[in-house]
């Protein structure tokens, strides 16, 4: 029998299916079954004009059911939502923390129990009516934290499926709001206990409970609470057991106290003292299993972000699991979550509910964390395409009425968008869209670009900004290929006037290489950090994700902007963002993908240490090249660079970091040539050994002298037949079937399954080449 | 700017463009296009339970445009329809025509003609309002034959794109119904032609013609009319000419005149006299093209049915193209074509207004032909499944009304369906599910099977019976692993009493080779030839067929049911067929593909001959067996079988028939072996030129002693790396790069575009073999 449908997807939803498994046990279909009760949930993503995300957004909307989905069973009356709103003052003394508790199911008569005087320091619980409800379900607090107190079998019980959809199509049907009222306070007991962030007990009450629906259960002071900050990310515990005669049922969730505050065209401030926002963006997606991460993939990319020095990410573009808001929660990362309202327009009335739906819900299901101070309404509101009529009137009343809705429902966190410029004096926080580098204009023109854009808005914050590298791809010069005027942009200085790039910029005609995204981050993370005003930023993205869009790509349908390959691999520039924002020292020579570079004999290289330590000493093939100190802004590599002549052959750099008493190094191994090389003629193709059984095939592109083209970029194809399989559809720069060359070669793994494989590698207007593998 | 849409595939529609062209073309856009006007087509077959056909059906939804759509120019005032109402009594002696003439646009008001007396014999024209009117244009009788009499250009003309689509989604909207009055008689001339089916000349006249909408205008009786039937498919033709001040427009179509009957529980009459129709199905689908067949391709696929000797055609499960019908029309084949109202239950309003509409359009636009006598309402409507309820009262009430609908829009033909118990009682001809040797029961059943159905409806047809087979595959003993009871079904008389199979049946557990298939074939034609109620059959299917169930079958995904393979070559059954209905004189041995066959020393085996003729002879390694008078219905072969020994190693057939005064002749070697053999346990492979610079890969399955194991049908897998390409995806017996071993053995082709390939041959269990072609 149907039970209910949903449509949203990336919000969660629950919905109670005990008295359809009564009715399944009492048909005639039960005995078929052998007693079991056949649970099945169809989901689909067919393409509706009528729904968000649209097909026009630049990233995959994957299909079927990749978070966690729980049968789960908690007793006739239990608890089905808590709202915690924990509120602290500027200078953070005074806090205050108010609990709302939603109850569902049978409130037995039986037994009540009385009120009991708190243990704790606080002061004793309130009730009074609901001033707020749900519109569904808040199943994210529910679910996982129930106790199995009660199952089916006893008849009390109720059975619960919930999960935490994507692409799905079952909502469960709204609660009806039933005021909680005092003549209900009589049938059974909720027992309230809090932690403070070092473990001890600040409450522990129990008082008379009853009833069914939303209701405030205690409004407490709080004086000079443990502040929340990325620094001391601060959590507070809340254990709430409701006692009835249909069982004990036993809810947890943590709460921490924050102020923040984005000033007027000034910086943004966390518990009254200037914090900039050092963002990046987290797409759901990775190698080899698309959106469905494992609970370990996801908590091992936060941790890379937080490795990083981020303090803040933008969820982008829609709502994500409560596992990532979780870790927010502990590492102390800042939130920007948002609806997945992204480009095409605006479609009917069904869109238009979906949208509101789908901000309640992530509103009622991610309110109590900490970490969350802005809700995204949308994405490229102005980008026009899914419906005949783009209406920006139509645009702007949607839009404000999603701002207000969230207000209403949460006036502790502001509302922002990113990209639509008509809509920009609606919310509260807007992000235009600036690329100086990129796909608009010269990487120096940066901090002109965000400084005229933040003088015409109340509330600027600049998210989405970056470059595509191809990952193993390096360059002796990126700018090959680009005109500039007045000036190139390598200048070292900022410049008194915009650089514009003369014709296509570099999204179109660079050449992707990590040298250039290097240069670009280097560049305007070091302008960033001399920005006072600047509230903040977020980098575009934090990894490399799969899209149906960009087929052209050196990895094709993949945008490859990451910081981090698409299986969590850092590329050069994830260490440039350490060597500005990170905590911990650090030092990274630029360059360890780097296995030759090219120049004349004799010709000066300049060498780059990234590091975030005071000062650096570099020593080439056992030589030192001299100790330099670190001058933040001085671009390249904050000062610590060395220019120098390389020898023909094999060269061998060490840097070594030091900070304070703290003494850390790294070193690299590389070639220098000073051959020439032509076009490429051949392809040379070798296979060495991989983890396992796996095997390497590496394809080198070489000229009709057999010298290997070191900035030829062909794409370069490799076909199996035979036992073994490519290691490909990874979607990172060494797990594809087709890419682009890196410096004249490719590599693809291949698992030989112990068997016999023949590779061809095929490049067009070369001759194929053949490997056999296993022989 | 937006102009129709239409929702349905398969039927045609037409949208007049005039305005949008002149609107465009004062629009601003104009300049961009550099006045050439844009016209796009978006189609959409995205699966919605509320369309048909269902998504359950076992047939490929093709996507795309894959039928003619033209861009017509058309007088400012045209001709838009023709329906021609072509009757004549059973004898043959009374003809009478009726002429219906819709025209559409504005008529001029200049330059009335006059009436002119017809030049023919019939008698001359009489004009009254319509009677019944087209809920759509009827594009099949207006596009094609329109003549570019006036284009956009002076800008009185019309521009009109018609198509005759498939899974798309544009409609025209429903011209109104303006009835063709009197007082529009004054505004221009309809010149009216007919020829008889020897080239005279029988009618001409010009009448006065004026206003738009729907109107007799023409009925003339014929006396002794030139009858149509299969042996002589006489077509008149019909020429009109729509004379104005805004051009000429002419239009043609042909017609005949032949009357029929289902005779209840009794046999089919055509012209008077009984025809036992002689069928096969169609469905749209070719090897590398699909549903996208090109003309030649279409026109090849009719001659061959017709040179089968079939005389009846079930278009199954759709609408077809214009040209197929054309094509029955010319060659002589009787039509049931039908709407798409296949599998799934029934859906709401939109799914029965869609089935609705494709019969209203199907038999306005096809109404025309001769050679329709059937107009089928569905198939299979007994199947459940995409929705959740299933409701034989609301189908029998749906069915109902398309049956009235039918009628009511076209008296001169029947309704059928196939299928569908419960509504065998509504329609005027149904056919049941019999399947006597594959899905059901033992072939030998088949002429039981077929009575008691017969006896249980009012006007019975057989449609759909047959086997898979897997072109190649040959057995000595194709019921090895089948039970019967109580007897085989190799006995050569019919048996008194049901012969069951016990447990699975052929479909699951027989051995798929075309020696099943043409025992089953032989028997099956065989008994109907002896049925003298039978009004006829038609096999199913005509040639193999793509689709999206049955990924299992020998070459996965095809339902392998074809008298030919999918890329139109005949497999055995074809010249069974042949042997049973052909009219021209045919020989064939049967066994052309069956390279070895094996057993005991000196054991008997039998040899059979296919032929039309009235005996045959049959000469092993060049030594007669003997003259053998063919006996129809003496199964197998009627008669034309052989038992002798075979000598080891190759063996050489000589067959000759003779007919009359007509010697005709055909002649096979083979090898015969007395070899055994075990599991396989390697994999041969070879390369051997195929035509072009392509190269036949072959792949053997060898025991441990080298020995090929001639029964084995494991599944082989070919694998490609390098410059060719393997012809795969064909969906034949060797155009696909997964398929079962025929005996013991497989192929595939392999472009090889002058390179280098590797082409690797896997077979599960077994070591991997590889070849290298071009090297």
């Amino acid at each position: 029998m149907f039970v209910c449908a949903h449509t949203g997807g990336y919000d969660e939803f629950t919905v109670d299916i005990t008295d359809a498994v009564r009715e399944f046990l009492a048909g005639g279909d039960a005995e078929r079954f052998e007693g079991r009760v056949p649970v099945s949930i169809r989901v689909d993503n067919t393409r509706d004009l009528e729904t968000i995300p649209s097909d026009m957004s630049d990233f995959n909307l994957y299909g079927g059911i990749y978070r966690p989905l729980n049968l789960v069973y908690v007793p006739a009356y239990h608890i089905d939502g808590v709202r915690i709103d924990a509120a602290v003052d500027a200078a953070g003394a005074a806090g205050q923390l108010t609990l709302y508790v939603s109850t569902a199911g049978t409130p037995p008569a039986a037994d009540p129990v009385g009120e009991i005087t708190p243990v704790g320091n606080p002061s004793a619980a309130t009730a009074r009516p609901a001033t707020q409800s749900y519109d569904t379900q808040p199943a994210g607090n529910v679910v996982s934290a129930a106790s199995p107190a009660s199952g089916p079998a006893n008849g009390s019980g109720t059975v619960t499926v919930s999960d935490e959809p994507a692409r799905q199509g079952h909502a469960s049907a709204p609660t009806p709001e039933v005021p909680y009222t005092a003549a209900d306070l009589s049938a059974a007991a909720l027992h309230i206990r809090i932690t403070a962030p070092d473990g001890t007990v600040v409450y522990d009450a129990e008082k008379a409970a009853g009833g069914t629906g939303f209701g405030e259960v205690l409004t407490i002071p709080v004086a000079s609470p443990s502040l929340w900050s990325p620094d001391a990310p601060s959590l507070y515990g809340l254990t709430l057991t409701l006692k009835s005669g249909a069982g004990e049922h036993t809810v947890t969730d943590r709460f921490g106290f924050r102020s923040f505050e984005f000033t007027e065209r000034g910086p943004f401030l966390l518990n009254g003292e200037r914090l900039l926002l050092k963002g990046v963006h987290r797409h759901e997606d990775h190698a080899g299993v698309g959106a469905a991460m494992t609970d370990e993939m996801v908590s091992l990319e936060m941790r890379q972000i937080k490795e990083m020095g981020a303090n803040f990410i933008r969820l982008g573009h829609y709502q994500q699991s409560r596992l990532v808001l979780g870790l927010c929660d502990e590492l102390g990362i800042l939130v920007w979550e948002e609806i997945p309202w992204c480009r095409g327009g605006l479609g009917g009335e069904q869109y238009r509910e979906q949208g509101r739906r789908m901000l309640r819900n992530m509103i009622s299901q991610h309110r109590n964390h900490p970490s969350v101070i802005l809700w995204g309404l949308g994405n490229e509101n102005d980008w026009p395409g899914d419906f005949p009529e783009f209406d920006r009137e139509a645009i702007r009343a949607y839009m404000k009425e999603l701002h207000d809705l969230s207000h209403e429902l949460d006036p502790s966190r502001l509302t922002a968008i990113r990209r639509c410029g008509f809509c920009e004096d609606i919310v509260d926080v807007y992000s235009p869209s600036i690329w100086a580098g990129w796909y608009k204009g010269a990487y120096v023109d940066y901090q002109n670009a965000a400084h005229a854009e933040m003088l015409g808005t109340d509330r600027f914050l600049h998210v989405e900004w970056g470059a595509d590298s191809h990952p193993g791809r390096y360059s002796e010069d990126p700018h090959r290929d680009i005109t500039y005027s007045p000036e190139p942009p390598r200048a070292e200085t900022v410049p008194g006037q915009p650089v514009y790039t003369e014709g296509p910029n570099n999204s179109t005609v660079g050449d992707w290489s990590e040298t250039y995204a290097a240069e670009l981050i280097d560049w305007t993370l070091g302008r960033q950090h001399d920005m006072p005003w600047l509230t903040g930023s977020a980098y575009w993205s934090f990894k490399d994700f799969s899209t149906p869009l960009r087929p052209e790509n050196p990895v094709p349908y993949v945008n490859q902007k990451g910081l981090v390959e698409r299986d969590g691999t850092p590329k050069e520039a994830y260490y440039i963002f350490q060597s500005y924002w990170a905590v911990e020292p650090m030092v990274r020579i630029f360059g360890h993908g780097w296995r030759v570079r090219w120049g004349e004999p004799g010709e000066v290289k300049r060498l780059l240490v990234y590091s975030n330590c005071d000062e650096a000493e570099l020593f080439l093939n056992g030589e030192s090249l001299g100790v330099k100190q670190r001058v933040e802004g001085d671009f390249p590599a904050n000062g610590l660079r060395w220019d120098t002549p390389l020898r023909e052959g094999e060269n061998y750099l060490r840097a070594v970091a030091r900070r304070g008493g703290t003494v850390i190094g790294d070193e690299v191994r590389f070639e220098y040539t000073t051959a020439r090389w032509g076009e490429p003629a051949r392809l040379a193709v070798t296979a060495y050994p991989a983890d396992g059984d796996a095997v390497w095939i590496e394809a080198r592109l070489l000229d009709r002298d057999g010298v290997q083209c070191h900035d030829a970029r062909d794409y370069i194809n490799f076909e199996l037949a035979g036992d073994g399989r490519l290691v490909r559809y990874q979607g990172t720069a060494s797990g594809s079937h087709i890419m682009q060359a890196h410096n004249g070669w490719a590599r693809i793994k291949v698992e030989t399954d112990g068997g016999v494989s023949v590779i061809a590698v095929r490049s067009e207007g070369l001759p194929t080449a053949f490997v056999t593998i296993g022989e």
